[in-house]
């Protein structure tokens, strides 16, 4: 497991020269692919987190379109990535004046070196800057007690098993009324919610937040659920660029039916703005 | 306009042996590839219905696919579909045991007889017939009067302009609640509930819920905005097969902003099963 980062008190990182900027970096190799070695500074037990990876196509789809923005991305999750070497594979699909539509596919490499495909995503991109400021959003942010009285796995009362690379990476503070499974007391209800930042301060952004819709302990947890809940599709609009500072995530989880459930995701900056929803379907162990 | 399809008192349309899937029904032309003409009668105000177009695709990976049923889809709309030739083309992109994910494209013709493509889509595909009936749901029906208080295009007090052929292909009956648009005063919520069938009497099926979460009024009618609103993308979960009987559909926007809105969709079937979910973004003009 890699050290946490220490940050001199006076500098806090910045987008573009950060953890989470390092580890989503690619580099072209030739037009439209892209070659990364996926760190293992990501991973939820033994896992590599899927909202990483989703950051990681993210970042190679925005080089190849020629719009920055993802405005919609759509991914379906085939096979377990290992942090390593790892290519992505991109093509424009559509080019319009507003939106491109692009694909990606990100892959790693068996004992062969034969190329196995991790995930495939489809995304437009846009370029959020060039949206009207009209906003008729009736969606309320969520009901979360102030960070202070939030609890992130630095003070957590119990160890989460395998590796946990990844909350170095995060500054979590998850509501203490959904934080039940921690303490084997799960409530029941499929609801996580918490605050959201990087640990060594950067701020959000569009590219981030595909990493954050996806980067919370998951419901199963607290409808009483143990195990690995594998995300089969993630589905993310990004909608508008996130104002600095904390952000607060809402997940809920309303339809665990054969042996499937739903997790929607809702991201809200510090100016009240509802930044991104997601909505994947994941497989639950049941029993 | 084509005529309204008249069925005989005594026999109603099965699935199988329907409107729905005549017009969705592909051709394999060779491995991976089907052709079909789309029909004229599922548009609605000029446009070919992006739920048909998904039944299309939806029914040609069913065929390319090992697994007989669509689990979740997620649409990329690129270009508007019309009537007459079109392709399928698909690819298998991983076979699992208890799934597999595939990709799809929807391709029509230019004046010179080149390829253009229409929609993209990927898919995982299951067997919703194996799933453990293990239901959890915490989502409860929507609140929609009985049918017979609430409205169709048929008892419509306005006529809807430009080719309305879908309206003869469905029987829709909308909430009064939400039916506001139609007599000139929406009521400003993002709010459009119905119960749903297919005209002819056809059940609804796992592919019939790809059209039946696209196929009512956009909740931006009753927001009070007029005009198209074009789906940019569109996800949709398949959680079980319907059983016989009207469907219930009740979406919703929360986050009307920037240009671009969010519709959720969910489908519950008469045996007050949540059998379908959708979201999808699209665009708005605003006034």
């Amino acid at each position: 497991m890699p050290e946490a980062a220490s940050v001199p008190a006076a500098r806090t990182a910045v987008i573009g020269d950060s953890e989470f900027d390092r580890d989503t970096t690619v580099t072209r190799r030739e037009s439209g692919v892209y070659d990364i070695s996926l760190s293992d500074g990501w991973t939820i037990i033994n896992a590599v987190n899927g909202g990483y990876l989703l950051a990681v196509l993210g970042r190679a789809l925005a080089d190849a379109l020629p719009h920055p923005d993802p405005f919609t991305v759509s991914a379906h999750y085939l096979t377990a990535s290992q942090p390593g070497p790892a290519v992505v594979r991109t093509q424009q699909v559509r080019t319009g004046r507003t939106l491109s539509t692009g694909q990606a596919s990100l892959l790693q490499y068996d004992d062969e070196g034969n190329e196995v495909e991790r995930i495939r995503v489809l995304a437009s991109y846009g370029d959020l800057a060039t949206l009207p400021d009209d906003v008729r959003t009736t969606a309320k942010p969520p009901a979360i007690p102030p960070m202070e009285q939030c609890f992130g796995a630095d003070n957590s009362p119990v160890p989460v098993p395998g590796s946990s690379a990844i909350t170095e990476r995060l500054m979590l503070r998850l509501d203490p009324a959904t934080l039940g499974w921690a303490l084997g007391a799960p409530s029941g209800k499929g609801e996580m919610r918490a605050w959201f930042g990087l640990a060594d301060g950067r701020d959000a952004d569009p590219l981030s937040l595909l990493l954050t819709v996806d980067a919370l302990p998951p419901t199963a947890f607290e409808i009483g659920l143990k195990g690995w809940v594998p995300t089969v599709e993630l589905t993310v609009h990004v909608r508008h660029r996130p104002a600095p500072g904390p952000l607060r995530v809402s997940i809920a989880t309303r339809n665990l039916a054969g042996g499937f459930l739903e997790e929607d995701a809702e991201v809200w900056d510090s100016a009240d703005r509802l930044v991104a929803q997601s909505r994947q379907l994941a497989r639950v162990r049941l029993g």
